[in-house]
């Protein structure tokens, strides 16, 4: 792979999505970005070369974790090196000249659809109809031909497309954000100078097993600012542990932190640090 | 509200959905249930006595927490009092006569399409169509006509709507199962005999907060099934906090272990007991 003949970042959706915003934030605004049907397919694209990092959306203010990206970042190999946060503010996208009044139908990611629930308790005759993703939802109305259907998607979609704005800023909350990682194909690294560990681990069956791990990592100044608990494919009900830590910049260095607390583990693994 | 002439338990989807199975093994078999086309629209059922329970699926061993789902157990003050989890077996349901490798266009919910990745890769010329759920797919396929187009759905979907299987076993895993918690508008109440408790709450910021309760929990016998950090509304990338626990049936009783640890949170609160 040469990075010169191949694109700067891979990320899942199409020119106009939000997840395109978080590349150019991460990459550079003149980066050359490969837009991807789905995240497997992102993260194949950086698996053949084809693209030198991809962009993974991992949490959001309103829906909460996205399902299965951390399942993809420990299974495919990637580790994250970077975060972005980028603000989500829909708009709802049309046909020039259409009514919202007379809308009956309107596409976008089921999630987006969800963080717009007002919009359409407000709008009974309109029907959300659920699509793969915002600016996808865009191109069908738009290629579609009907001014009775319309998109949730963001500014830059519309302006793409030279689609109309019928209306802005419809989702229910104001504060809704989501934050995307940096993934890259080399080894993860907990180096000296990182602040930020995604690590994930099993635990044996003893009682108290997760306070130890927390009391340890408490007590070398490192500081959870995300837990959860994962069901293990094929082991229904077993669970594996993800956490997101921050350390003290004064404190001991992610280096010394990690092997301390990996034998109170099962399989640590560190899935990025930066 | 009399139960007498309301619904027994409320779901969301349709007739043949997973969640109808769900509801008959938590309120018997000959219950009379009521689909709802949301899971907000569930909670609604409930809280104007329309059904006397509700149905919500909490998590899938393949796709995760189920996106929403404690934030509705949060917001809209109804209490867990059971749990039952189901077997999820998807079948590709079709036209009676239809041929898979003439099919274009498989519909379902979002993470049923996810759930059978490999079926789409192996017949890369059938396009995946997302819908708001597995029998709701059923049902618009067999109401479309078009035999080139099928939805991935529970074989009970597919008898319900005399419709034909066209094949079976198409999800990834075998071992994919969803777990369902029963809902009541009872005030939830940790009583003495209950072993399984669901609790909510956000933590001071300071270092080893959450190791101190996670040890005080420990001490009391009581042993995290589930964890998770979850954003708050308004305040984003603070996080609350989100435990299952089962205590030890020789144990104390959670009447006495949540007094114990609330103090050490800030608004703990019982989402459900069992």
């Amino acid at each position: 792979m040469t990075s010169s003949d191949g694109y700067e970042a891979a990320y899942q959706g199409e020119p106009g999505a939000y997840s395109e915003e978080a590349a150019w934030a991460l990459s550079g605004a003149g980066a050359q970005l490969l837009p991807c049907p789905t995240l497997g397919a992102m993260f194949d694209a950086v698996a053949s070369g084809r693209a030198r990092r991809a962009v993974l959306p991992i949490e959001n203010t309103l829906a909460g974790t996205v399902p299965r990206a951390y399942e993809l970042l420990t299974d495919r190999g990637l580790a994250a090196i970077g975060e972005t946060r980028v603000q989500i503010d829909h708009v709802l996208v049309g046909h020039p000249g259409a009514s919202p009044a007379a809308l009956r139908r309107v596409l976008s990611h089921p999630v987006a659809l969800d963080q717009c629930r007002r919009f359409f308790a407000a709008h009974p005759h309109i029907e959300p109809v659920p699509a793969f993703d915002t600016a996808g939802a865009v191109s069908l109305v738009m290629e579609g031909g009907d001014a009775g259907t319309a998109a949730i998607a963001s500014r830059r979609a519309a302006t793409l497309h030279a689609a109309a704005v019928l209306a802005e800023h419809i989702q229910d909350h104001a504060e809704n954000w989501t934050r995307f990682l940096l993934l890259a194909p080399a080894a993860p690294a907990a180096g000296v100078e990182g602040t930020h560990a995604i690590v994930a681990f099993t635990l044996p069956h003893e009682p108290g097993a997760l306070a130890n791990v927390l009391q340890a990592l408490a007590a070398r100044r490192a500081n959870i600012t995300k837990i959860e608990s994962r069901p293990i494919e094929g082991q229904p009900f077993e669970y594996a542990f993800l956490l997101e830590i921050d350390r003290d910049p004064a404190g001991p260095p992610f280096t010394e932190i990690l092997p301390d607390v990996a034998p109170m583990t099962i399989g640590l693994s560190v899935l990025g640090a930066y």
